[in-house]
């Protein structure tokens, strides 16, 4: 068991999150982990092609290359759940990112512990700082881009720490690391970004 | 002008990026200042909802709300340009989401270099740290999205820091920071999160 998932593995007690809050933990851009299951099959990728689209519903678009062996199975279950790692877990993130599910059970090959979830058939890894349960919303751009618009139905987000170190690839096997905050709570204003 | 732009505005000496490696800036998740022109009309704004699409073509998608003052200057230009800010413009970010393009013009009111661009009309920020032209390559989503899917025509890049440090907005006028870097260069296989 790599001894990044160890040390992830203490202490993941979860709360549940509105869902129109997931921007709070996607938006910064973190490489996420995306688990699928298809009747006995099962599979676990790593994903970094993605966009937060609505509050409400609370979507999420995600680009899934075809060649891509965890594809087939969201495409046709139409659910997956997004998984978000911290830098504890960066050399099971980098595993799971060169290996395919084709020939081996990512989860059990990398230590992961498996969760049922609530609304999906596909499972959350418990080693994981927060999990998003998603179904296929609008597959209009699948074809075309491998585009796929996923409404998150549930969250789940650790109760600590507050600000994660997550993950965020720059390719060619090198990850920035965010995990410092700069506030200008003060200066908020609702319309922000709009 | 803001004393974040004024220490942003030292050597900001830029070669050109080969499009497909775009990735390497906008994958990590960071906010973006999207400028826009349309006749005498210019306008900035803050954008964090975006993803990379494909490699070649460039492709980036970015949801741009019908209700800022730049939707309608990009939707009928066909063109913007993506800059990418560092931590060093942090007041100056927050500052612009905080503004409305209808009422001041964001480039003086904030004290910011325009720079033309080559490939489009849209200006380039000269105190950014990168500036990705681009046109708009696919539509089809913008009517039930607001979703623009952009094609990067052209791409200039800061020769130094190698690796900036820049802003992920997590919402509630709170950002996270970038910079740090983990390698896994060693350990990296072309495939990885394909």
């Amino acid at each position: 068991m790599p001894r990044g998932a160890t040390r992830a593995a203490r202490a993941r007690a979860k709360v549940d999150l509105p869902v129109w809050q997931v921007r709070r933990y996607l938006e910064p851009g973190p490489i996420v982990l995306v688990s699928s299951a298809l009747g006995a099959q099962r599979n676990l990728m790593t994903l970094g092609w993605h966009t937060v689209m609505e509050f409400t519903p609370s979507l999420v678009g995600c680009i899934i290359a075809g060649s891509n062996h965890s594809f087939g199975l969201i495409r046709a279950s139409g659910e997956c759940v997004i998984n978000l790692p911290t830098t504890a877990l960066t050399d099971v993130v980098v595993g799971i990112g060169n290996t395919s599910g084709a020939e081996v059970d990512k989860f059990a090959r990398f230590g992961l512990t498996v969760q049922p979830a609530q609304r999906v058939r596909a499972p959350l890894v418990a080693e994981c700082y927060a999990n998003f349960e998603c179904r296929l919303a609008d597959d209009a751009l699948v074809e075309r881009y491998n585009f796929f618009i996923f409404e998150v139905v549930k969250a789940h987000v650790a109760r600590s720490p507050r600000h994660p170190e997550t993950l965020h690839y720059t390719g060619d096997g090198v990850f920035m690391v965010s995990g410092r905050i700069i506030s200008r709570r003060s200066r908020f204003r609702p319309e922000m970004l709009g």
